[in-house]
């Protein structure tokens, strides 16, 4: 893979402009009130596998519209709380996987709150899922998730992935062993999309951990990138051609680089510089407009990948730092 | 590409066994019963482009559970009826598409009604589509809309798309330019399929053109062929390994082979030796079921483009005789 | 598929220097002249098929070289005219297909005369072709059309097919339904390439449709695509290492710019922003070098499929009001 | 992926003749006894991260011919042992990944040893390793590991990797947290292949767990396979077409059917049907020799990830069971 | 690539029916009578290259309709002769290359003459090419020269090369160095195939060196291989699918199991077992039906290379016994 | 293939600063001393195949640490020498294949050596190669040899592979055969990489022929190529991601630059401006460093086959020029 994108050093100043509606605040402040609404109502039943280390609860709760999430709470065995929490959201087309792909974090003496991205993990060989997104979406759409409901920002897809994520924070708070001050959010890809969006949408997150994050910066992404899941928007407008201004106006509600430019809390960040999934110049967009303090690990030869084991374990020293300081 | 599946002599007789559940005509019965519960309320609205020959309607109908389907519909400038009307049904992943990729029926003198696929469209680039499916379904699924609610055949997509495909015949008929007597059902790859689905679920339809169909023969389909579609069943069974009696219990009320066991109009099928898509032996197994007279052109270097041009041509012909004689 | 061509702003301006030769207008006016010393001798055998809104004709001309082509006159059944015609060259490696390909015209109130191109549609499963190019050319050759001939204008495979094209608008003129003062070259890519040069080589075609045009802008062509049909000259390039300044000199004759220089009918072209076939700076740079009035539309996220069924309905509209105003 | 192999009936049956040297049990004793005569010298290296949940040692021992080999050793903290001890075998191409990816057994109460393959994952990026094979071999070789000496049985490198592999065991068993009577070989694919040797050469090894393993029954993989790494063979063989005789017979030395016969311990195999990298023949063919008490998981729809998470689950309440009984 | 084909055991008695039409020999006939009235009339042209062992001639002579084809004519720098001479046929695509590529057969003594394939070589890297086909062919065609003409076997792209290449003998007869006595027809793929009609084709050949032929074994060949050149002729039946009757036809004028059953020289073949461009079938097939002493090369795990400079030494020690013996 | 470095105008003055350790040569010159510490000890077997023209010889030698390498040793049957002897290195993962691949040079007069690269033609099914690497490097590695030792200038690869070709030199001008005062060191790609570091590293080199050399300006190949094997680098530190930092300090004993900038004898190089495996850029950047006088002939159209054949003539008129004047 060769370089494509701009050099590193222009990467480190590049800090486009940002396409925001002008009632972007109202339309998420409407939508998590109206979720809101509907109880969270979480079951926590234990997981059946002989395991010493960790107690494993299979947790469901009720996200965007009364839906149902699916997800995965792990804890140390015997741990009595107040935990720190981490929120694992998940990248595209996975599901959950299971527990033992989970035990990181409640090794190193977190909470993990795993939370599946609905609609997905029906065909991830390696990261089965059960969430459905029961909502179909009110106009045609492209295969895969990308495009569904796209063509308005109250049905788009991702304002119920959004939400599902925002109310995982409200029901993790929740829980007993858990301390509601010390909630990160992290994931990569998707996942660090939508740890973006969840840290932008809250004031109460105390960390985040976003590895490559994909949803963000989109006209450029779609511009420079032939992968999917980028394309499949472009596959969407090539064929569905008088709808580019409408699906660009309901992307600018779900941009990361409008979560990012409010995300107040200590971040930690990971980009690759030969991604071409998500072009390190639309991480380095968002990681640019971020407002709390930051941080970024270049990993200058990885593709998609990024930072992988060496960036968790990056993620297990950073989390160390800032709940120990 | 070789020739991979049965010879063509042993093609000729390749009849299995059926895997038809008990209540598989009270499933449908019961379906249909529910779908016309909600009225049709077909809408045509006359299609603004210069045309001299023909006329053109967008028409929308409600078909499963309310949702709207559209549609073109489109007749001889001037023909005061009543015609021969040609359903047609879309192959996967396409939309309608536009009036004039339609005008073949029209100028042989019959109405043509197109009938979208719910949920598809919205990635074909040559058949852009207009017709989301609202419903995203109970279960989680694989990308594409093979599996979408494939848990439990009340909640599985084609259960939706079958009865919208046969709801449109309704709407076909009630109009004043169509001779309810002489409505043919007809479509290739995932059109041969429902064409072939509204033939065995109606006992009104007139004839049936049916080109190598796809959703018929599943379990043979899902183990010969390595594409796609069949192949999002296979990657959904590959994922979520504890459901596949379920996903096979599902799609037996779906094999087209029984509904071509109850096929008892004339049909023209037509298929290739050499499709991979649609296996030769799944489709001649759905031809050798099938219950009325029949005639199959059998296409022996093609892959699934099958007859092409040259089947329409012989469709042409084989309306033309049947309707004559 | 990532932008890969210069940006639209740019190209809106980009008008590069044209490579002609001095006696561009001389070898054209000769080998027309040579071409009309055979009598075009056109025969129009009426087409067996059960069709009642056309009158669909098999017709076959001489050519350059007295050599016979095939194509289709379609016009509406009972038409007395004289009609508008469209004349319709094809892309490459296409044959002229089936009539119900081409009823989009004559549905419009038009003739159409389909044009095959000599020696390809043999291996074009959707649109077959029937007439050969009995002259192998006078060197060797890379497999395809594109190198047949191409080191001499004389011997060169586009003099013969441009020269084709334009005697089926002497046959087409001639043809007592056909309105000579309102005949219309049309095509895409290669198509699009033929009608450019068909329009450039006549004083008297009312309008032309080009789009995504082939045969243009060689040398930039081969320098920013990596594919076919362009790849097959890099190829004979790459092979045959000598004959480079002989390759350039013959194509001077047949690039498109020259012919575009030339055109004077009122034109609607079409690009396609992510076309690496058919490059947008090599549209541009003919389209900017138009003398006629003129219109352009572009396709920001489309490859080489460019406008399909939308562009099909612009062009319907434009000469609707070409005619008509 | 279509099934491409024999169908399960036949599969349950597939005991082929094996090809054993007369020297077999000798080869192997004489390189054991070689191999120990160089002091294991382990040296455990606590890891530097903030882990609460687990210990974990980066561990080096010496194996064949005293080559210093890397791994992890993991236990949950604080335990006080005995522990039985999973010696974790890895896939081809991969090193040992970090110690987060090896966390399950600890969860489940065991000790676990992950052992590297010598020579690998120096282009892994999800699973890095850290150790040379210092030997290159005395014949030219294949890009890869499988025709390193492959000339000569004494040469061959996975004469080394299986020495390192029962020294490894050696090792684990000395360490005074492990319970000798306890121990488990696992891995999958070329690990699989490592741990049915491993079982094959020691007759103290408590349990195995085998998934879709490698290097076994390689001539009929060589002939039905069209994928590496059993294909870097049939290179080797396409090239140095003189060898094949001496390649057969140093491979004989290696093939995992001459273990799985010496298979004494309770063992857990799994197989996927679709899985063309290592057929599901080559996988019964050993299973069906093996000696001790043994069980199979079938993924009928599976292609080489096999069993996945769901094996892994598998696998603990095996081991559950199997201590506990 | 796995084995597709046959076992080698019955490889070794495949010997299939032959589809030969009545007046195959008369046709041969007639276009060799036809074909000598043209004067050869060969142009020995010395080529400039400061070159010490061999003298090297560009030759130029008249093949079928008089056209001129170009080959190399080398032998030992200062042989005074009569040598014996090999013919040396080319590979689909490829031209003559350079004289550097064919020094193997003057340094082994002997004399070699090169015969270029008419229109091949335009867009071979690494054989160029300089002989057009003049004849474009009656009937449209695939790309490629596979079905340049194939509605007609006077008419076939092939009974131009195949006389061409008889053509070349009586040239090489004649000039002075050449001992006509001792002519050997050689090639590999397409020039197996070519060597082996020349074969079958005269009386007078010394012997014949066959490897891995093309053009053998025509229906077989279509159904079992998806690779090209042969699926030229699938595509072309693929899309003028009437056409089929006279391919076959035709094929039968020009199929290598014709020409081997004629074949009385002592002739050395190579097949090679992994071979999915000319599968084994159809080479043990013209094998077993060849008349004269025969010997072949089976090489089991190469794909088309074949046995390569392998047997090109084998070739040179049968040639060296033939001529010693 | 589209062109994607820089211009030609560009490459013509491109001349990047090169990165040179400050003992680069002390290093070499102490390897070189290490190495010459082994007696080359030379055998010259006679090569058993009837040629006339050339005797050729298998030789075997000591190169690097006393290992055996292979070669070939061709001459003019005859000859009484002293002849001038091209050296020729070989292409990546290619052995020294057939002495009948290798019968240019002895027909134009000279000695031809032909030297193998240590480890490498064990999967060139075109070129096998019969000389291990025996010694495995003391670091992990990716696949293929660019990354075997890489963390230690002492332990890597190269070093080996370059010493054996200056050893190769030692040996050839002891030939009786051979003058020694007119060695010409030659290959291409990778054989172009070891001929320029032979030339840089002794001073009796009297020309040399540098085809698309490999191995020369490492970290631009590294950043604007996607292919290998340069890439086996990027995939090592993808995933050894602590180590790049040693990685190019080792590359930096063995950059094409810095042998290019001692070369001082007349050298004719050739590049390719399609060329992805060895960009243009970075062959220009050396040939700009040479000192000596130098030729450079530019392929404008050509990928990685570069000259190819007409590149051979080039050298043979070079050479035949060089040695005459």
């Amino acid at each position: 893979m060769p370089l494509f994108d701009l050099p590193l050093e222009r990467l480190r100043d590049y800090r486009p402009e940002r396409d925001e509606p002008a009632d972007f605040a109202d339309f998420w402040a409407r939508t998590l009130r109206e979720a809101r609404a509907f109880p969270a109502d979480p079951v926590y039943t234990p997981y059946d596998l002989p395991l010493t280390g960790v107690e494993v609860f299979d947790v469901q709760f009720s996200g965007w519209g009364g839906d149902r999430i699916n997800g995965w709470f792990i804890v140390p065995r015997g741990a009595d709380g107040p935990l720190p929490c981490v929120m694992h959201y998940i990248g595209y087309s996975g599901g959950r996987g299971f527990p033992h792909d989970h035990l990181l974090w409640p090794n190193a003496g977190y909470a993990v709150f795993v939370v599946e991205t609905r609609g997905q993990g029906g065909a991830s060989v390696g990261s089965p899922g059960a969430t459905p997104d029961p909502r179909g979406g009110a106009s045609a759409q492209a295969p895969g998730m990308m495009t569904r409901g796209i063509l308005d920002p109250d049905d788009y897809y991702y304002r119920r992935v959004f939400t599902d994520a925002v109310r995982a924070v409200d029901v993790a708070i929740d829980h007993p062993l858990v301390d509601g001050a010390r909630v990160v959010a992290s994931g990569g890809s998707q996942g660090g999309g939508i740890a973006q969006a969840v840290t932008g949408l809250r004031d109460d997150v105390a960390g985040a951990l976003i590895d490559v994050p994909f949803l963000t910066h989109f006209r450029r992404a779609l511009e420079i990138t032939g992968r999917d899941p980028y394309q499949e928007v472009v596959r969407y407008l090539a064929s569905l051609r008088g709808n580019a201004d409408q699906v660009f106006r309901t992307l600018s509600y779900f941009d990361g680089l409008n979560f990012a430019a409010r995300g107040n809390a200590p971040v930690l960040y990971s980009v690759a510089l030969m991604d071409d999934v998500c072009p390190p110049s639309t991480v380095f967009a968002a990681y640019n407009h971020w407002q709390g303090s930051k941080e970024i690990t270049v990993w200058p030869w990885n593709q998609h990948e990024g930072g992988g084991g060496f960036q968790r374990e990056e993620q297990v020293r950073y989390l160390s730092k800032l709940f120990t300081s």
